[in-house]
């Protein structure tokens, strides 16, 4: 047994999620069984998407809803193997795996864990940083490498708008299109945040200053051919209206209506009118294309011509404010705990 | 000169479109320039996406707005030559053209309508009746194959449900599929309409005794693959409840939303769940597959295989009328006026 401590979630709130919410709980953690290996837990990963499952009912097809007062399953996490009774796992080694905010955990190696991109993973931290693998050379990357993909627009030439283009996965989506060829408006809630994305050679626009639709009749007058969306409401709505014929929407996620009653875009039949195609995707659908991703990522994050920033967070029981920062825009890049 | 009569916009309504927003009007009909064919119509359409330009602004990328007091250009009517003065067109041929709802038309041989589906045509009538061209033949059939095509439906031995199932492009969407090997669920507005598509080979339910979501929960609990729109609104967020994952919608048309405002599916957050495609498309963008379409339902036809009902209205002035019918659901498969 070692001692150890985990985040619960305390209630299911209907307005912002706050601390209050949750609760930091000791734990007792058992000893591996064969197949297992007990891991320490060095960095924890916080994503919107979480925020979908704090609620009784989390939507259908999507991962399931935490529990209340259990452990939170599903969280993708970085650590150091501590004891090993399964094969291919050697004390000393990092390793990625799904079941995060919590000091410690015992991982079962042959568990199929969020489609398989939460299965115990060793990773190779000789020539990256660990905590990477929680944003551009893991789901973070996967997410924004195959929202591209799907959307048509790994070919490049075309002009791309990325929302919420200063978070985890708008960062890399934002310079990956950058890097590919195409033209990309990248918007973002800070003046810090516009200012960053234009040092990348992005056109940026702040949206609390004006509303998507005017920006983008200002920055993109003829149009824009795909839209990386992370945002969901106006964004949305803005990207349908300024969408050239056989355009392309990428519905990586909605973060503007995960904490309040979502409206739906009023314009949606500018898809028939347009001939636009929406896709909605997940990453960890996606996992054929993390070893192609993560070479390509990871040449450019060596050869210093991809910005990773990040927000992180000191201690476990800083992971709810890391979460509500996250979804109140107050974070840059991929927000982490290291624990 | 030759007098004729033509339908023009006299208002835009807000609401319910009816007769009294249009004025039948008396013209003079100038002979044929070189380059051209008179043409006296016998059959022209009668569509719900006219209602979508019956407004001072149409949606963008969509056909334009009729104006006010003018010819209604760009709806799709079959006539006779009576007189040509363009190579390829004899008097006594039969053709379709883009210059519908009016007794006459002067047609340029060259122009480019509508996408070109509209352009200046002469038509089989050896094998089929001329209106046919107006359905099955024509702009009905391609966005009824088109759509079943984008949606990557055409395959077979997937669950498809087609919404107004019993309208014009719903009539053969539903057959199509069924041929194509797929299961199909269909809906309508009747029973008589329920009925008819039942014996087709369809699950078939009444929108208005059930809503779609609970009626596809009974009908096909563990979801449907494909789902061919033609209603949109609560139809729509009950395809997108019901998807499975991977699943594909096809846009093909909102008729619930033409005469209100409409206020887009709350649940599209599903679709990135779910790993869902929504491709939004007219049958006027794939004229490539006019050929393959007629080759296939003509023959369907021809053998008795495809039914296709048809509503008619008698003469010109009854356009109006027929439009309102057709939208308020009093209609079945494709509404027609014979003038």
């Amino acid at each position: 047994m070692t001692p150890g401590t985990e985040i619960q979630v305390h209630r299911y709130s209907a307005a912002r999620v706050g601390p209050d919410d949750f609760r930091l709980v000791e734990t007792e953690i058992p000893d591996p069984a064969p197949g297992q290996v007990l891991v320490r837990n060095t960095w924890t990963s916080v994503d919107p998407g979480l925020r979908l499952r704090l609620r009784a009912e989390a939507p259908a097809g999507y991962f399931v809803s935490f529990p209340l007062d259990r452990s939170m399953d599903g969280i993708l996490t970085v650590g150091e193997v501590i004891a090993s009774a399964a094969d291919g796992f050697e004390v000393g080694d990092t390793v990625w795996h799904s079941l995060g905010w919590r000091s410690h955990a015992v991982v079962d190696a042959g568990a199929e864990a969020m489609n398989g991109v939460g299965n115990l993973r060793v990773l190779d931290v000789g020539r990256f940083p660990a905590q990477w693998y929680l944003g551009p050379l893991g789901a973070m990357g996967l997410t924004a490498y195959a929202g591209l993909s799907v959307a048509g627009a790994l070919g490049g030439g075309e002009r791309v708008w990325v929302s919420a283009a200063a978070g985890a996965v708008g960062t890399l989506a934002t310079q990956i299109a950058l890097k590919l060829g195409h033209e990309v408006v990248a918007s973002a809630g800070s003046e810090e945040k516009v200012g960053w994305l234009s040092g990348l050679g992005a056109t940026a626009f702040n949206h609390h200053h004006q509303p998507p639709a005017e920006a983008l009749a200002q920055v993109a007058p003829d149009g824009i051919d795909v839209y990386f969306d992370n945002v969901g409401g106006d964004h949305l709505e803005a990207a349908l209206e300024a969408m050239r014929m056989f355009g392309r929407i990428a519905l990586c996620g909605s973060v503007s209506e995960y904490e309040s009653a979502p409206s739906g875009p009023r314009n949606l039949f500018l898809a028939t009118a347009k001939h636009l195609t929406l896709t909605g995707f997940r990453g960890s659908l996606h996992l054929d294309l993390l070893e192609e991703m993560q070479c390509r990522l990871g040449g450019w994050l060596l050869d210093g011509s991809l910005s990773y920033p990040e927000t992180v967070y000191e201690g476990l029981a800083q992971a709810p404010q890391a979460l509500a920062d996250m979804l109140a825009g107050r974070t840059t890049g991929k927000t982490l705990v290291r624990l």
